[in-house]
């Protein structure tokens, strides 16, 4: 498998098989080393302040944490050379984030959001990305920065 | 009302109808302003590394990031003299998370989770809050700070 | 005095009596509520990593607290009508950082470092801005996000 | 070399021959993988807040970074078996902090300062420590948060 092939297979496993992902209705749409992003649409389930209908804080931050992930393992993936197959999913099980910090801009609301992801730091063991959520217009919702160990 | 009549009151609430938290299966289980607590069972849909069964980031930013703004609540309620309901529904409308830091220090493995919260720096506009996931074992999984706007 | 008289009065008095920030050899270039900057010279004095020759992490996360705090400063200091003087020192005085997170993404090499930051999120009582550090060639040696106290 | 004498080495240099922190009147106090603290007088070239007379944030920010980094550096020492000279200064010029979380909590204030560090996640590429500041009366200052380069 070429890189590109790698990376499709890891995306389609991963937006079939992370039962959080599904739950909170993610969906992988860019998927790549430069730039990764995930959407999701409003669901009431997903709110966290009913009187104002937003979006829970721990929506944004799984969406954050999740865009920042893609990203670095995207980035670590570009860098396996002709990897079999039970040596990329010992990889991919063994990344994990770091640490974690959102900032929260503006109230969450709007009927689909995305979240995107660029690499800020890069390394064998580990990358730092920088993440932001938007809502469908447009609007600033939040930035992310993760820490995520990809060795 | 008294105070402890109203943390009840606001505790029921959040507990029956904040819809992520009852999606994610939290159950508040301490709520006043030296600590609050929340617990929640272990559930295949709260997956994010299924190879290794793991929570995923995710769950566990969702959950200190709750209880840390039960705890922010909580102070802020404790310190309303005799409020309406009107006024206390305001008050806790405008409640919010202003940032918020993950550090993941052990997979996210275990059948139950428990995430405390207490009070670092208080004041009557802006709390910050410390808080810690562990599993049924003790077991330490992560640590977070979230800074919350509580004026 | 109008918004720019006191904007430039409250910038002389930084430059000249925040002793820390002299002793760096900090100055401030830019101190608006849009966009503020201060540039500082290499001096052996600032070094943390000797063999490698660069700056300590202590004095880029100091650049970046202080360009963080200059931005919400300026933007408090534009809000306020026709200030007196005592009422300007007062706030002044109560403005402070209430958390900061800063990624270090290169080395800190370089003949002059400018610091610059402008704000994400405002606000009456809390700002939070976004900085960053680059050296004269405008590499980027580091990000930073600042929360402050401004109310 | 045993690894008592490395510690010991190791501790001298860096209490002698790093710039910033000689600056700042940094003198570390303990050095081992456990826990490592350092200690700096009151200096009126520290203060930022003139009027309060309080440490500049950046003093407290680059006590608290350097303090986590010496704790995450004597983890490193401490797993080397018999290095050379040679290997161990290239090793320690490796090290360096990817990120830094700092929570002000209450007036930088006192006549002496200790800032101490333990890890919290350690690992042979990359150590978490959480530092505290505190002042000479034991009044809590600041709360700190670290992830350091260590392989």
């Amino acid at each position: 498998m070429d890189t590109q092939q790698i990376l499709t297979k890891v995306c389609d496993y991963m937006n079939d098989l992370v039962p959080f992902q599904r739950q909170v209705g993610f969906e992988i749409t860019k998927f790549n080393a430069d730039k990764s992003e995930l959407k999701f649409r409003w669901q009431d389930e997903l709110m966290g302040n009913v009187p104002q209908r937003m979006l829970h804080g721990g929506v944004t931050s799984t969406a954050l944490d999740t865009a920042g992930g893609l990203v670095a393992i995207a980035g670590m993936v570009s860098r396996l050379e002709n990897p079999s197959e039970s040596y990329l999913m010992e990889r991919l099980s063994r990344c994990g984030t770091i640490d974690l910090r959102v900032d929260y801009l503006r109230p969450g609301r709007g009927s689909e959001f995305i979240a995107s992801a660029t690499i800020i730091r890069s390394g064998n063991k580990v990358a730092v990305a920088r993440m932001e959520l938007h809502n469908q217009e447009g609007m600033h919702i939040a930035f992310g920065t993760g820490t995520y160990l990809v060795g």
